[in-house]
């Protein structure tokens, strides 16, 4: 059992949960709580540290996921555990997790990665989105909303950010996403190969219900502060406006994101 | 200039930050920023403090707040500014806000404090939220949907906690709401008032874009974790559900609500 915070372990995870940087050169990520541990696909666990405490309650899970992972267990005191946590009260479990590199095009044109394939492409853009629990959010309802996949801009905040992992709610292990390196390259793809583009944006011309999204439909999300880039909305097919009253200026990047994509689940539904 | 952290004033507004009794015994609450303070009308307006920099900046519009609302100004070092703060880079201006002890249940029925009253009544209800990021999100999205106010639960976060005051980018000061000390009889004397009751639930029978919102409508959200209480759930008439592709267990709590909300206004906009 390792009690001591300043083990080179023990280091090595605050690291990792701190620094995007440290996480790409290793290719791994982590994850804390039993939900996200019973998400972790065994191919994917590569560490695993557990409290006694969470080891004696889950030892039947924790010992057939690592024999199955051929992953090792490390025990944590507790004083460790939640040194090395983002939260405040942690579980008790806490996985080491292999990166996998995105998707790439075809797996957010396809849909989830078990399960059939979606029918009809349904992508979110997201463009310099830097809140973590936004970017988190927008996974979890577009997992739920049945989009193929989530196309994001090389300065997106880093979805293996533990804010962003922790409110995706386990959305990161199943909904396809991209960085796409070259973005405006990657909507010009989309363009080709017959995708609507719709850009959210405050001076919209077209209220939002009125597009058919029984097509295959990208929407642009921008950045929280100053919305889309020009060089990306000047791309869309469309502006789309989502009315509002009152004095309000604009809605939440996730709450907009979520308005477009479960209009078009309701179209598509009907 | 007050420049100690020991300083009783300094203390009195970390107190008011950090504990609801204390905002509540003295019936104040904190806001930061300029948008802020550019928002509260000045008869609410109780104190003003601000770094030098700030005033510097902004001297012509602090001193027309502050003689509008005969409010007197205090001025904070950038470290006094930083500790008594909720954020961490904070804009230099805090202000002391008078509460306004709900708007009762006339408020939540006709709409925002100014501009004209709303046709008819959209309603949220939410029982036992606790999520304060959620809560002032649920606030922004429900001015930018029209709603005519909100309703919660006793044991709601308090809406003066100042990440509720910050995520709700003013509509705080706009949309009305109540906190019914029995809420069980306020979704009854909303039934007698002939408003259709909507409970958002995973159990939920009917698809949430069935019913006609055109009429007199409130929407029923639970807590985070639990979702709505049962005692309050069978009240409504109708328990709704929003369809869930992949294996998502629930939607967050605003989003629910944002798409409820959006659905309301949609059909009565056509």
């Amino acid at each position: 059992m390792i009690t001591s915070t300043s083990n080179a372990k023990v280091k090595r995870l605050v690291n990792l949960r701190k620094k995007r940087r440290a996480r790409d050169a290793e290719g791994v990520f982590l994850t804390e709580g039993l939900r996200m541990f019973q998400e972790v696909q065994e191919s994917e666990l590569k560490e695993l540290y557990v409290t006694e405490r969470f080891y004696e309650k889950e030892k039947k899970l924790v010992d057939e996921k690592c024999r199955a992972g051929r992953c090792g267990i490390e025990v944590f005191s507790e004083t460790v555990m939640e040194y090395v946590s983002d939260t405040r009260h942690p579980q008790g479990v806490l996985c080491v997790v292999r990166q996998r590199n995105g998707d790439g095009w075809e797996g957010i044109l396809e849909g989830r990665k078990s399960g059939k394939a979606a029918s009809c492409p349904l992508i979110l853009l997201l463009d310099n989105l830097q809140d973590p629990g936004n970017l988190g959010t927008i996974f979890r309802t577009g997992e739920a909303a049945g989009v193929t996949g989530i196309l994001m801009s090389r300065d997106c905040v880093d979805v293996y950010n533990p804010k962003v992992i922790r409110s995706t709610m386990g959305s990161i292990f199943r909904l396809p996403f991209w960085y796409a390196e070259d973005l405006p390259a990657a909507v010009r793809e989309m363009k080709a190969q017959g995708i609507c583009t719709y850009a959210a944006r405050l001076n919209g011309t077209c209220v939002y219900d009125e597009p058919d999204y029984r097509k295959p439909s990208a929407f642009f999300i921008g950045n929280e502060g100053n919305g889309l880039r020009e060089d990306i909305a000047e791309l869309a097919d469309c502006y789309l406006k989502i009315p509002m009253a009152g004095s309000v200026e604009s809605l939440n990047a996730a709450i907009a994101a979520a308005v477009l994509m479960f209009e078009a689940v309701r179209q598509r539904r009907h």
